[in-house]
């Protein structure tokens, strides 16, 4: 994405699912196909509340992407002047520019949330607050 | 791995769980800190009926690394000689090195089994018959 961080850029790719009566489901996820996403660590979240609330963060440098596995859970995005929300349903995907705070809602429960990163884990890439991202 | 591969040389990781009654529960996986692994894609599979049966095959050349993220799933293990079974719960990690045939039975519904690969998908890679890995 060039440019500084909108939310109006952000789209949803749809992931394939494979699904077989006797066998169940599969999705590939081969990233680098539909993104240029070198990827560093991944982390999966799952057993949250109906309701219950995760993120709240925004990255300075690193990026995400997010796959809803299962369930559905609603993203409220915000750049430095917009906000715009989207729900995943099960087999989303959506890339995460730094620069853009994400407050995840599960809506559903039983929703897992796979999240891979480009960069490795350094809290000091973390920015905590809309405001802080707004002050920058 | 040194040497050929070997059933018994198999050992399950125990993956960490950070839980929170409000947030739910999360499991970094940063797989490079407990095995030398260049991931190249990933899968996951799910909706699988209970008893459903995945997997059946050997690769020739790549490494999986399967994290069982809800659940439980049986592995059925077979090398050039020997076989044995381990059964994954939540949380729990294993990789699987080239001439590994596995066998992986869905134990209860709601299991969600998350596969790291380290190489790009190549049909050729892949042994489908145990008959045909102990012929090598």
């Amino acid at each position: 994405m060039a440019g500084p961080a909108d939310v109006d850029q952000i789209t949803i790719d749809r992931l394939p699912v494979h699904r077989d009566d006797a066998r169940g489901a599969v999705t590939p996820v081969e990233i680098s196909r539909f993104e240029p996403f070198q990827q560093a660590r991944l982390f999966y979240a799952f057993d949250v509340p109906e309701n219950g609330v995760r993120g709240r963060h925004a990255n300075r440098t690193g990026r995400e992407y997010l796959i809803c596995q299962k369930g559905r859970v609603r993203l409220d995005l915000a750049d430095r002047r917009k906000e715009r929300s989207v729900t995943l349903s099960e087999g989303d995907g959506v890339l995460i520019e730094p620069g853009i705070f994400v407050v995840d809602t599960y809506l559903a429960s039983g929703t897992v949330v796979l999240v891979l990163c480009d960069k490795p884990y350094d809290p000091a890439d973390y920015i905590h607050t809309l405001a802080e991202l707004r002050a920058d």
